[in-house]
Parts: structure tokens; C-alpha cells; sequence
């Protein structure tokens, strides 16, 4: 049922349509402008894009935020992607939510410490000690194969898979068992031995990125490396080179607080920390002795906290409501104060993602930080009587989906050892408002899944997944091969292959 | 600051010029029709108003709302004002909202259990046992003086002050000394030693009206009866007969489940219990044993939740949020159920008034039910893609002083044996956006005072004050008594005063 979806609808405009993979491999950089200009292309006819990124450009096509819901957000949001000087955005109210900074991924990379290796003995997997490992005589044998197959090895490098990860993969903790056998396919269980590319692009919060890829390896069965993973806050962390002193809220208490400080960020506030300081801010908290505790406050009357960060569910609306506004009408994010002019010394909030609902166990999908986000941007608005000024990532945000590209490459060079985006990106995702959306703008392939959020017809209405919906993840990804690597591609790896035979066994392999 | 004020502004063309008060009294039904037909003039512009309400009881009448009921959507400003039958409201999405009932004045006096003396015994005042008490001797004087200056008395009688709690009289627990003297005056402390009309009228909510009457006792030293008190919820008492099973959101603790049971709602539910039933439906709510074990938990799958009041402010907006939502969009308030269509087995949702921001002991005023219903309106249309229908009750919503007039008539005949209304009404506030815009719709004199919420110049420049701008409530009332019966009124009892020598002491009167 659509109303179980995120309404956050990206206007019908920008809806790409489905286009066949390109067979070529393009560098990475013209295949981005390719997209890119249809996106623009898409947009002309409804907005003007800014062609040089000053302040006052960006502010001509700001959003309104209490009278358009955040269908009308989106289009805007794609037009605030060109990136001015960092100094510009510090300074200039216009031009702070004019671009999504994102790290280079090889800066995120040098921050993984999730090995392979690793995650195998993490899993339990028999190291036969003393004996020799599988590992290097599958690969011996794989690489034989591949020497032979160069053709379809040439296109399995040149695709790779973009997973969203609940209600594809899995629901909350439970595996959906189609996932676990997707990964063993990609990790090498094919005809090849071939490792296919495969990140995981999330619009889920709350932790460390490590914590949940080492929960999600063990729910898949299978390694999944802090390089191959994406969560909607993960591109955030370029933003600790924009901020010094943020306010972070989100998360089981407050375990964002982790997050921003693994991201680099300086000197991080919670809403915890303010109310320690000043319970009157929030007169209806009741304050636990153990928050008061972790609590770490300060007289915040004489901090200015120069960004708001949301990464993740508020769990206590009211007050973090209360503080945000607070903060959103202070002389540049000082406690207490309350600017005359209410923009131009308004310091910016992000938020991690946009997802007004997120699939739980309760079979009513729950209101997720989109919806707060709303709620806040309608309270701001009437107290203020103007718009408040926001920047989103996460899907379908475009910085998140160049993001993903980085993220692409860099696994690319760390398995294959080329770093490049190949031609044909399969997205694959339940939700057709995040990830089907961004994926067709981005002119990725995109598949929709029936066993998540998206409970419709033959295809999603408003965005219509181009590669087509599928039962669950294996029939995609099967699909997405066979199209790439052929039709009798087999999805299984045999030990006792033998290369000049062609992929057929030899069945006395083991007397030669 | 006008930012600081509820920026819940009354439609323009509601205005009407500040009048002056009316000189000679008027039957009660005349004088309302006058204000009234004000109100239509202003309106008939956009819509026609009802001639005959019909679905009254004999102990509720119901008000045309005046107040847009539907979130963001001035078109629809008072469209939905025909009022229809009890029996069309509980089936109609269109006539819901078409009238706020307001219960008969006398319903709610026989519920009145505060008098005069009890308060003073429980003030403490002397009652010298075995001696004359002192009352009956003032009585006694005053009757007389009374008898000699019968002009002043009529004048006296016809007028009454209506006083907002809130920053005039109190800020939260602390007395404003001039709140005192101001109602020793009016109760008889002054040349006549006449009682001279007064309620209270506050957007104050959350407790039963019999608690808050005994608090503000003490802290004004002087007796409140709830028969001259009108809190937001106060009237929609009446609510009680139209609506069977309803979801009584705010409070502390839910304190208003007691307010509601006061009120004669046979099945209430509050937000805890739905909780104890079903913890998935909040999912980051951290439910407390206190709260489960004050929980009323049933089968709510198996309930048909009529109608939702939100009586104060909530005390956890993301599960109230969550709860209210997923009532406003079931099939007619079954949890657990989602209608295809939004609208049309949409149940009412009622507010007990509309500040946004309320003073409290923080130097900025703290976000208040106003802020709470925007949040929900705007989280609503964005999953719904339609406008959220509610009625809001409290000041400035006319029904709320229609209902003040109900009072101020039934206390008239408590203090004077009159149940009129006088025809000099004065309106004492400190928020121009609730307390003076109702005023003077409702053609009161309206008095601004500086202790509250206004803090701005000479008068307020959206809703000024007609009768004035005054340092504190001590002013005001004097003001206007020197207007209505003399500028040489005297604000004091004299027990040596003779009326034989008019008003002046008789200084050997203790030899005589």
C-alpha cells in the first residue's frame, strides 16, 4: 500500500526513464556528468539551476518548508549540489546548504578495520590450522578459469551491485535467507570464482559503522567490510572538517555522540548535555540519574555551537524539538539568545536521511526522522514565519549516490585492483521513494523488491523501477548476471573445475 | 517580542475596531447578538454562517467555530460552521468539526464544590470561636452605604472583569502582589464593600479544575471559586455527550485521564495503555513500571475509539505523535487498521487551546500545544497527502467566550442574585494573540498588561489592546473602575465609614 511508503515523493520530472545499461565502460567522471545533465535536463523546466554558486542563487530556490512537503524538497535539493568554497560556507547563511561535502573514499577507507580475514574468524569459519587454506587453491584454480572466460570475466568486473539493506537483505535482526545466498554468489560461489563488486547503500543510523557491519556479517553469514558499507550519516563525516562545535542528536541514548566523534568531529554537544546544564530548557524531561550521569555539561551560555547534526531518531521528540529551535533562533547557535533577524545569524542543521516511515516489527511502518523533520520544519515556520533552511542526505540525495560511487571504486581497486565505477550499476532496494528514485536519476539499473516497504502492483507507480521488480534479491541479482554475464551463467563454483575442459568437470580430476 | 507571541494569527477580517463599552444594560441575548452579528458581518464575506444551530442538548450549546479547522487551508476558514445533529457529527468527516459544544453554565455549577468560606477556613483566616464573626458586621455597613450610593452600586453590578492567570496575576507559582490587591478590591474591599464580578479565564490546562482553584487560593490569598474559573478544557465538558470511547492525550502522568473521568467520559484511554498493549506501536519508547502499573491495557484491536482530546501538553510527543497518527489514518479509530480512503473514517481530534508558546520559568517562553498540534498537522498531511481537520478550543475560539459568558452569568447570581451578563466587560491579558484578539472579536474592553507574554511598545500592532496598555493588572482595574463608577472612586473598605456623612469617617464614632 503507498501510504505505507515514504511520502517524500521526488517530483514526477525528475524521473529518468528506464535506460539500458551501457555496454561501454565510460570513465567514471563522464558517466556522473551524463547523469548529472539529465538530471539538470529534468529541472529546467520547472527551476533554474544555478550556474555559478553564489550565496544569493541558492537562496533564490530554497525550500519552503512548511507549505511544500518534501516532494517539492527533492527537486530543490538536486540543484544545491554544486559545491562553493568551504568559506563561503561557513560564512554565508545562502550558501551553507548549497552543496553535501562527502570524503574521498580512500579517507574513509584508511578508517576501515574490518578484514576479510577477520570477519571469517570472527564467523568461526575452521582455519585448519596446520594445514594448508582452501583460500589459495580455489583462487589458483579460479584464476586459471578466468584466464579462459576473459570475456565474461570482463564483464563481471564491469558490474557490480548497490544493496539496500532492510527489507532486502534482512528484516531488523532476521536474515531473509535469499540474502545470505546472494552473498556467496557474489563472494566468489560462481562458475568463475569470480568476487562480483557489491557496497551496501543504507538509509539506517544510530551506530558506528563498524558495530553494524560486524552485526550484519553475522546475520548474513557472510563478511561485510566497513569499505563496502554506506549509512545514510556515513558522508557526514566530511562535515568535521566544516564544523568544530556541533550539536548531535539522534540514537539510543545519545550513541551518536560515538558516531560524530569517530567521524573527527571536535567538540560534540547531545541535547543530554544542554538539559544537565539547564533543565528549565526542557520543563517537562524528567532527567534520569544514569543520563545525568553520561550527561556532560558546561556553561553553554558561552559556547556557540556552529552546526546541528541529526543522524539518527530523535528518542525524545519534545526536547530535542525544543533545543533545535532554540539553536535555529540564538545569535549564531548561542544558548539563550535570540536573533532579531532570524536567518542571518542562523547556523545550519543536517539531517542524516529523509524516510518519513521505516519498516519495524510492528506491521504498521513507524515514523522515522523524516517525519520529525517535517514536524520541526512546521513548528520553525510558524514561530518564526520563515522557512527553515536544511540540507538531507542520504538516498535518494544525489551526494549520497556520488558517495556510493567512491565507495564503488575504491572496492573495485581493493578486489580487482582497478579503481572505477563499472558501466552497469544494479541498485537493488524495497523502498521505490530512496532507493528506486535516486537510483533512475542517477541512471543506475534499478531493482524493486517485494519484500520490504514496497507492497504494490506489477511496478511502482511514481518510480517505476527500470530493471524491473522482482520476488526477492536472488531472482535480481540472478537476473542482473544472466543479462551481463550471460544465460547460462551457473551460480555455483565446482572444486574439481577443470579450465581446459571448458567449466565441465573432469571427473577423475582427483586420480590425475 | 511578537515571535515570543502565539503566532496562531486570527484571520484579519475577524478584527473589529476597538469599541468603546457599551453604556446602558442590555439583556444578555441582545448584547451577544450585537457582538455576534459583528462576527458574521466580518465573515459573510468568505462564508455564511448558520442561522438555526440544531443537534443542542439541554445542557450544551453548540458554537460555530471560528478558528480555521483545517491545518494550513484558509479557504476552508469556517466552512465546516454548519452545525449539524450529534448523530451527522459522528458519522460526517464534514460536520465533525462544524461546532464546539459548551456546556450550560448551571451543568457545571452543581459540579462546583468550592465555597467562599470553606476557601477562607482553608486560608486559615480566623473564625474567633465564640465570637460574632466579623462578615456579617461589613455586610451590614456595606448594605447600608450600598443603599446611599445606588447609582455607584448599579454601575458597580454592571460590569466584570474576566483575568487571564498567567503572567497578570501569577507567573506559574509566584504571586504578582499586585494580582492580590486586585482581587481583595473586587471582593469587597473598596468604598461600597461591594463584590464586583470577576472569573478567570486561562489557557492553562492539565489538572481538574477543583485542584487548580485550591492551588491559585493560596497563592493569591484569596478565595477561587471554580464556578468564576474556565480552564482551556473547562468547556469541553460538554464533548462528553457527543463522544463515547475517546484517547485523552497530555498531562503529567496522563493526569488528564482524571479530568476526563471529572467530565462524565464513560471510556477513556490514554496513550500508556495502548503502550502496555502493544510496546511495537512506540518503538524507542522506554516504558517505566511506574507506568505500566498505572497502565490500563486491553485488546485494543477489538476498540472503536471515537473521538481524541488533547487536553495539555504532551510529555512525549514522538508516542503521542506515533499514536494520534495512526488513529487519525485507521478505519474509524481502530488501532491496528488503515483506511484506503484518509478522510472518510477519519475520527475527530479536539484541542484544548492553540498557544504556541507558553511563559514559564525560563527566560524564553517554552513551545506549548500550539507547537505540538502544528508538528502533528504537518507530519499528517505529509503522510496523507490531505489537510488535518481538528477543532481547537481556548482562547481566542469564540466558543470559549460564549462560555465565559455562561459563566459570568451564573456567578452574577451567586454574588447578586442577577444572572445577566453586565454590559461592561473588561478583558485583563498579557497576550495580545489569545487573550486581547478574543476580547475584542468578542466586543470586551480589552486591557494589555506588561507582566506576561507582550513585551512590546505602546500597543500591541497586530492585536491591539481597546481599552489599553497598562503597567501591571493593579493598574488596569483601577482604571477602569474610575471610569465605570468615578474617578474618586476610593479602592478601600472603611469599617468606621457613616453612611449618613456620606463616606466620611465618624471619628468619635467609638464613643456614640
Amino acid at each position: 500500500m503507498t501510504t505505507f511508503q515514504n511520502t517524500e515523493k521526488t517530483n514526477g520530472s525528475l524521473d529518468t526513464p528506464p535506460r539500458s545499461p551501457v555496454g561501454d565502460d565510460k570513465p567514471r567522471t563522464h558517466s556522473h556528468k551524463e547523469s548529472w545533465n539529465q538530471i539538470r535536463a529534468a529541472l529546467e523546466s520547472t527551476i533554474t539551476i544555478p550556474t555559478s554558486p553564489t550565496g544569493e542563487s541558492h537562496n533564490t530556490i530554497e525550500v519552503p518548508a512548511i507549505r511544500s512537503p518534501v516532494a517539492d524538497a527533492d527537486k530543490f535539493r538536486l540543484s544545491l549540489s554544486a559545491a562553493p568554497s568551504m568559506k563561503e560556507r561557513r560564512v554565508s547563511r545562502n550558501s551553507f546548504g548549497a552543496a553535501l561535502p562527502i570524503p574521498r573514499s580512500k579517507r574513509q577507507s584508511r578508517l576501515s578495520n574490518v578484514t576479510l580475514p577477520d570477519t571469517q574468524a570472527a564467523l568461526g569459519q575452521p582455519t585448519r590450522p596446520g594445514m594448508p587454506p582452501i583460500q589459495p587453491t580455489r583462487e589458483f584454480l579460479a584464476a586459471r578459469v578466468q584466464d579462459v572466460f576473459s570475456d565474461k570475466v570482463k564483464a563481471a568486473k564491469n558490474m557490480a551491485f548497490v544493496f539496500d539493506i532492510d527489507g532486502v537483505l534482512v528484516h531488523g535482526d532476521r536474515l531473509i535467507p535469499e540474502g545470505k545466498r546472494v552473498l556467496e554468489i557474489l563472494n566468489g560461489d560462481n562458475e568463475l570464482g569470480i568476487k562480483i563488486p557489491h557496497i551496501f547503500l543504507t538509509n539506517g543510523s544510530g551506530k558506528p559503522e563498524l558495530a553494524r557491519t560486524q552485526q550484519l556479517s553475522k546475520i548474513l553469514q557472510n563478511p561485510v567490510s566497513t569499505d563496502q558499507f554506506i549509512q545514510s550519516h556515513t558522508p557526514m563525516r566530511a562535515l568535521a572538517e566544516y564544523y568544530g562545535t556541533v550539536l548531535v542528536v539522534g540514537g539510543e541514548g545519545y550513541r551518536c555522540r560515538e558516531v560524530a566523534e569517530e567521524y573527527g568531529f571536535k567538540d560534540i554537544i547531545v541535547p543530554n548535555d544542554i538539559i544537565a546544564w539547564d533543565p528549565s530548557v526542557a520543563p517537562y524531561r524528567v532527567f534520569t540519574e544514569e543520563e545525568r550521569a553520561t550527561a556532560r555539561p558546561r556553561d553553554f551560555s558561552k559556547v556557540n555551537i556552529e552546526a546541528i547534526m541529526v543522524f539518527s531518531d530523535s528518542r525524545d521528540y519534545a526536547t530535542d524539538l525544543q533545543i533545535i529551535i532554540d539553536l535555529l533562533r540564538s545569535k549564531n547557535g548561542r544558548l539563550g539568545t535570540v536573533a532579531e533577524d532570524p536567518v542571518s545569524e542562523r547556523i545550519p542543521i543536517y539531517f542524516s536521511q529523509g524516510d518519513f516511515l521505516c519498516p519495524t516489527e510492528h506491521p504498521i511502518p513507524r515514523m522515522s526522522q523524516g517525519a520529525f523533520r517535517i514536524g520541526l520544519e512546521a513548528m520553525y515556520k510558524s514561530l518564526t514565519g520563515v522557512d527553515l533552511e536544511r540540507v538531507v542526505y542520504g538516498k535518494p540525495e544525489l551526494a549520497t549516490y556520488k558517495y556510493a560511487d567512491e565507495v564503488i571504486a575504491s572496492w573495485m581497486e581493493q578486489i580487482h585492483g582497478e579503481e572505477r565505477v563499472p558501466a552497469n550499476v544494479y541498485m537493488i532496494g524495497d523502498n521505490p521513494a530512496s532507493d528506486i528514485v535516486g537510483g533512475n536519476m542517477y541512471g543506475w539499473n534499478t531493482c524493486l523488491v517485494r519484500t520490504g516497504v514496497f507492497q504494490g502492483g506489477e511496478n511502482d507507480e511514481e518510480n517505476p523501477a527500470n530493471f524491473g521488480v522482482f520476488k526477492n534479491v536472488l531472482e535480481a541479482v540472478q537476473t542482473a548476471i544472466r543479462k551481463e554475464l550471460g544465460e547460462d551463467f551457473r551460480f555455483e563454483w565446482d572444486d574439481r573445475v577443470n579450465p581446459v575442459l571448458h567449466g565441465e568437470a573432469a571427473t577423475s580430476s582427483a586420480i590425475e
